[in-house]
This record gives C-alpha cells, structure tokens and sequence, in this order.
C-alpha cells in the first residue's frame, strides 16, 4: 500500500572524516522516500526552489518516487552544513539556510489522498499536525522528530503525539521529550502521550521497539550493522524510518511478526545509508543486496 | 567442567541514585564466583584481610563454591568507595584502599590444578600472566582489563593478551587499547594482538562477541535487559564474565551455538546483577529465573 511522506527535499554539504561533500541531495524525506521505495510505492510532499532541476529530479524518478506533491517554487532549496569531525553519532550543524522552506504549506495532491500510510517526517509539529488532519483515513501513521521541537515547540507538538500511531526518535530526543535517563520509564512516559508504538534508535548499537503504554516493558530490539568504516551517517535515521514504514506498508497484516521485521528492514537500511556519502548508496541499492543483509542481521542476533 | 578465577575479593562502599550502601561484599573474583556458580563449580584465588569474617564467608559456602584459594592474611581487605550519582555507566571512585592487595601473590591450590577453565579477572597483568602461566593445561582462558593497566602497564597486559582465549572488556576499553574509534576496526586490532576471540560489553545495549581477527566480521550480539530502575551497576560486567565463561564450563562442546548461549546467558547475569545493591541479587538467584529470563532475551531479539 502506498505511503504517503511529508518533509525537506535539501542539498546538504557535509564533513566526515572521510571527507568532504558538497550540496548532496539531502533531506528526511528524499532518505525516507529513498528507502521506503524499495518496498512499496511513495508519494513525497515538500518544497523545493529553483537549483533543484533534473538531476535530482531523476533521483526519484528511478525509484519511482511519485513527486507531484513536490511544489516548485522561487527562491533556493533548503540547504544544510554540518560536520561530523568530532563525533559520528553528533552532527554539529555549520550553517542552515531554510529559503523556500521557510514558508513551507504543505500542499496534498487529490492523487495522493488515498494513501493508507502517513509518515510525518521531522518538520514544524504544527505542519505535522496539519497533514495528519488531511488525510484521516490513513491506516498507520509514524512521524520523527528532533530536539529543536522538543524543547522550544512542546504544545504542538504533544498534539503531533496525540495523532500517531508510531513515533521514531533517538535516546537523547526520547530521554529529553520524557524527562527521564532510564529508557525503559523515558519510552512508557513517551508512550503515554500518544502514540502506540514507540521506536528508539540507539544508532550503531541498533534500536528497540516499545509497544503500548501498560506493557512498554515487552519490546523488541533489532541490531546494527558494525560497519568498517561510517562514511557519512546524514539520513540514517531517515532512511531506518523509510524501510521499517516501507516493509509495514508491503505487509498484508500489521502483525507483531511484522513489526519485527520491519525493525530489521529498518536497521539495514539504516547501515546502507552510511556507507557512501548522502544518498549514493541509496540510489545503487538493489532488493537483492537488502534482503542478504537481512539474513545478516538474523545470524548476527540469533541463537540457531 | 571446574572454574578457577583469581581476582579481587572486597567491601565496596556505592551511592547511585537508588541510595547509598556500605561495604557490600564485591570485588571482581566474587561476582565472577557467584554468577558462574549457577553453571559450573567455581574456585577462587584471591587475598582477604581480618575483616573478612564468617557472614563473607557463608555467601561463598552458599553456592558451593571452593574458596580454599582464597587467603587470609593481616589487614584489611581491598576496600573501594564509589559513585554512579552522575552517570550509570560510569563509576566515580572516591576511594580505593588497596590494604592486602597491595601486596597479593597468587597462589594455586593444588586441588585447583586440573581446572579446566581459567578466568583473569581484573588484576595486575602480572599477576594475571603469573597464574596463567602456572596453570598451562587449561583448554580455555578468559580474562577482563581495565583502562589503567591499558594506559600505565600496556607490555605486562600484551603479553597476557598472547595467553587468553577470550577477553570481555568495555567498548571504552576496547577503543583505547586498539586505539581506533570504529568499533569494528578496534575489535580487529585487539585480536590481532593474541585472544581468539573478544566479547565487547555495551552496557544497557548488550554486548558483542567477535571471532578471530580474520574474520572479525563475523560477529554475534546479545541483547541487555532494559530494567525499569537500575539500583547499582557495580559488578555487572563481571557476572557477565561469570555467566558466560560459566556457561561455556558447563558445555560438553565449545561449539559456535554453544557461544551465543553463553552470550545470552552472560547478558542475563550482568541484569540480574544491576537489580540490588552488591552481590544481593544473585545470592538470592535460582537457576529457574536465569533460564526465564534467556527465554525473554530470545523474545526481545528473535523474529519468530
């Protein structure tokens, strides 16, 4: 079934200690489209300005991404530089221009209302919101989220919270929107806000799902792939985001089998994209390389 | 298949958010001792003072476990004081009172002799390298380390590292001794200078196993039970050692299935270990509640 994703289409310059890249095709919704398209069919709502041309129009047009929800407009793309020199886990942001992403409506096409999967990538929880209450007939909807909304923009966002089926976040965000250093209080307290599902990416040690506020202590954690060399982990979240939702998406039931398997889908898309740099490795990858990664993670985790 | 683990026997004064204890019977070779007794028989080599009195001495006899390596001699016992009030997984010595440990010299039991599993816990490497040597007819060594014999006695544990089987440190420990920030690449280089294999433990996030520097790739990784609070950490990684190497003991083949068990099972230990002050948890422990809660780690990682 086909998701639905709203979010930044951006061109990122990034530093990692191997090397330099500059203005990479980047934002959350062009990793989480990325991804998920290797399960299920993508639609992608966001804002782009008029250095956004063919180039990376082809980028989605390969994956059969459909961007008629990408409203072109005057003025410059979203555009971030950030550095990971100090800390591959900790982006440390240079510069950040919004341009046309400043004043971001997110417009929904006719042809896309009948999407049964809404993700809400991280932008303004008041956007999030207003995307959800379009389309209330969506069967699942996840959505991210970040510090910058956490600590500044509660209100709205508790309201995104109410909304959604599964959020995705990291330790520190999930810590920080509870108010809680043990994680296992910090995602009950999360998942008393809202959402039903509730999964913590841990980064290179993996991620656990918590399920439902009574019984947050039954989880399921899925691994990480140890990898030689972190190129560049801009969009790895994004793109775990875009192949647990994907996989969801492709199932025909939302079993707790399912879940799980989506937790793994997420886990090696998530390790693919910090191979290369922005989404290279993204744009090369076929189903082939995901599934014999999957059978990876199953020998790196299980007992027979 | 019998144990012998030489390391430290000690009163341990901890404050961690939970609340505050005065030496609590600790120490290296008796969290080592107690965890690996609900697998194997265990014998201890280690030095304690006159304060080590009957009540020490009974939760020892408890679990059956040979402590006619253990030497009493005037004094007082190693005696350390700590803090987790600012990070769990960190402890803040106060105070470390090496008292008759200052001047320990291992000395084996001749009814020790025919063990066939020798545990290093964290000691001078010397001293660890002395006992390894005295014991040459052992079929597996095991050993643990800590950053400041890594930083100040880098040769003495270098040539230890020649002798072990397996060594189970930190991820800190890990990056420091390799000298190499990438998990993967830090893990290569520690089996590149001798174990044949190196278990890494990642606090609340499990642990992971690598085999041979050859294929160091080809990894294994066990969950961590996520506790609701976790009263003290002292000791964790040593009931891990305890659990694993007991284990692997008790095993009629040291198959790699057979690894990934002891994973488990070291895992289930360090939990168990965090959920009282000291060694209280598993004095109190039964074989039925370990064996529950491997099935629980299975749950937590296993797709079907």
């Amino acid at each position: 079934m086909a998701i639905t994703v709203v979010g930044s289409v951006a061109f990122d310059s990034i530093e990692t200690p191997a090397g330099k890249r500059e203005r990479c095709l980047g934002g959350a919704a062009t990793y989480f489209s990325l991804s998920a398209s290797f399960f299920t069919d993508v639609r992608v709502i966001a804002v782009v300005g008029e250095d956004f041309g063919k180039r990376q129009e082809a980028v989605f047009d390969a994956r059969k991404i459909d961007t008629r929800g990408i409203e072109r407009t005057k003025g410059k793309c979203f555009a971030w530089e950030g550095s990971y020199m100090d800390d591959l886990n900790e982006a440390k942001t240079r510069t950040t221009e919004l341009n046309v992403f400043a004043s971001f409506e997110p417009k929904i096409p006719d042809s896309y209302r009948d999407s049964k999967f809404l993700f809400l990538a991280n932008i303004d929880p008041v956007l999030q919101r207003r995307v959800r209450d379009e389309m209330p007939d969506v069967k699942l909807v996840g959505g991210d989220t970040m510090n910058y909304w956490i600590k500044d923009h509660r209100p709205a966002l508790l309201e995104v919270l109410k909304g959604l089926d599964i959020l995705l976040i990291n330790d520190t965000e999930v810590r920080m929107l509870a108010g809680k250093d043990n994680l296992l209080q910090a995602a009950r307290a999360v998942l008393a806000l809202g959402p039903r599902a509730l999964v913590v990416k841990h980064g290179e040690y993996g991620a656990t799902l918590f399920h439902g506020a009574k019984s947050a202590g039954r989880s399921f954690r899925a691994p990480a792939m140890l990898l030689e060399e972190v190129i560049d982990p801009t969009g790895a979240g994004d793109s775990f985001a875009g192949g647990f939702f994907g996989y969801l998406a492709s199932q025909p039931e939302l079993t707790p089998a399912a879940f799980r398997r989506a937790m793994f889908y997420g886990s090696v898309m998530g390790s693919f994209a910090c191979e290369c740099f922005g989404t290279e490795r993204l744009q090369k990858l076929t189903r082939k390389e995901i599934d014999e990664r999957f059978t990876v993670f199953r020998e790196l985790t299980h007992l027979d």
